[in-house]
């Protein structure tokens, strides 16, 4: 019983999911069809990205991962598959699976161009159950990749954004808002391992410090603080509230932190 | 491993849906069931049935939908399975069922009244739980419809608005906004197979003219378009935006095509 | 194919349940993963139990239900798992399984703290993942409950706000909102057997008066009725509108039903 996500941008209240799970068990029985969001704002392809490489490495080996965020449906942008050694990828090539594929070790890339693959007839704006569903479905049950197109050297890489370090500080900045108002940041665990910090400046419509922590309750109710989250990256958070609303967060604000003077 | 779909308006904030999914899977555990949509507006029965009539031909015969839009529960109504040619269809006979049903063949309509097949006690207020998800699960194991109850010759069928076709014109109406704000309307590809259409008028609280294209990124954005969309019926679109937003679309809103002078 | 539940105040817009899926499938290949609700207001116990308990007993048996609403992840509340006649419940020591325990025979409750069964290196801020669900995932596969950790004696419950009876009157109040705005009681139908009543006035921002009645269309449309819901409690309604809207209730109002005078 393999295991196909799907990360898209259609929402909750219109049929596009359920039509594209109906469309993957059609041609994979068998396939468990997992969720991982469909909240993804509206042609926001960097948060699809980010969604699908905080998410993609925690499924089983074999796992097609599907990520549909594609603002230029029906145009020239192709859509490709990408196997790695672990799990395959299927998407439009617009950046969407790069941030996960960073971290993969890429097998191959193919061009989906073998319109045998497809559902008939193919519509101009639905390409979701048109041609990523189905050709997901097919890769989950064993199909070969060489079957679905020619070979590509490139895809299209969303630029991330990275941290700069002096002596005594690390330079990052926002790049996600969780529900519960956690901003996520791209200072990575292993940045943090040789420093011993003591403060963290958050600064955006606003300036804020806090302390660096271990959980959310390690400061006192209301206040901030910044803490290696679950993504293994800085988050700010307030403990038992909302740090985007208390501190007027938002995507791409500057995160600073700063050494301990001894 | 059969698949049962869930069309509902019982959101995701409560244990509803789940609690259905409990009495499937405790008479078809092997049953794979599927979200269509549960975000169909509280009783609002024509959404509902569009949702349904535009997925239901994705999923694999055999199929059993499920459709529980039922602002009339406990009360007369009754509650119905249909069997056609490809699927089964349970849910209230208050027209819910019926846009999909307008494509398929009918073997056989049955009223469920043998009370052996409900979770009992039947609450007034939850057939979703104790009606139609007990029966569907029977269905998806293989059940006979004639076990259900008696034959019904009717069932309850909602109004479909024509489209109306002058020697250079179709007129034709908004039916759903979706999450992206595009306005899918009554006027079907066929419709315009024997017609070269330069100009869509829409008219509500306000008279927009659009070309007509065939994919979003076919005018430049920020602009309107009329295309024809996945459910193959002509949608109004902004490209990068929301049609329903930026003009102020309604359900309803009158659509009219017009054939280019030449 | 085991069954295994999930109630979160997760949400639906970041990869958090996703996640979490995945986990539950690593270890769990062939889990049938069924989501109850993620949308418990982030933090707000109470609220999950409810929903819990509200669902779980209509799960095949077997079932292992996950409740994560867990404020204090990472501080010192402990990770539990309790196995009760039917099924296994796994979730913070926080109460928020307490209202599903109420109505199950309890074999043995143990702390989650053989690491081995845990996602290592386990986040300060998403247990979820890290032990909740591979815990949840051995169960379902049936691991012995004793390998996790050592047996509790106790564990945190709630308190029930109980409802009070005179001669003539019963007094409780509201405990949860659904989304068609219906308002759940504490007043269970047992209460309700003894008495005929035909009155029932909720007091909150405004006082009400309703008659008690079978289901929702027992009155006039825009008119509230109080009657006997879905999870055997009264509910205060409105025949095709919201109570919750239109009576502006809130949890915690007051709920008094008054006895027949003859």
């Amino acid at each position: 019983m393999n295991v196909i996500t799907l990360v898209t941008d259609f929402g909750a209240k219109d049929w596009f999911v359920g039509t594209m799970k109906g469309v993957l068990l059609r041609a994979a029985r068998r396939a468990n069809i997992v969720d991982i969001t469909h909240e993804i704002p509206a042609g926001e392809i960097r948060t699809g990205a980010f969604a699908l490489a905080a998410s993609c490495r925690f499924f089983p080996k074999g796992t097609v991962h599907v990520a549909v965020v594609d603002p230029g449906v029906g145009s020239a942008r192709r859509p490709i598959a990408v196997q790695t050694t672990d799990y395959y990828f299927v998407g439009p090539d617009n950046g969407v699976l790069s941030f996960a594929l960073v971290h993969e070790t890429i097998k191959q890339v193919r061009v989906l161009e073998n319109a045998k693959y497809f559902l008939q007839p193919v519509s101009r704006t639905f390409h979701g159950r048109d041609i990523f569903a189905p050709v997901a479905a097919q890769l989950s049950n064993g199909l070969s990749m060489q079957k679905l197109g020619r070979t590509l050297k490139d895809f299209t890489q969303l630029t991330w954004p990275e941290v700069k370090r002096t002596a005594h500080t690390i330079a990052g900045e926002i790049l996600y808002l969780d529900r519960f108002g956690n901003a996520i940041t791209n200072v990575e665990r292993a940045a943090l391992s040789d420093l011993e910090l003591t403060q963290c400046t958050v600064s955006g419509r606003g300036k804020w410090r806090c302390p660096v922590g271990a959980f959310y309750q390690g400061v006192p109710r209301g206040q901030p603080v910044a803490l290696i989250g679950s993504t293994g990256r800085l988050e700010i958070a307030v403990n038992g509230g909302s740090a985007a609303k208390q501190l007027h967060l938002r995507i791409g604000d500057r995160v600073v932190l700063r050494r301990r003077n001894r």
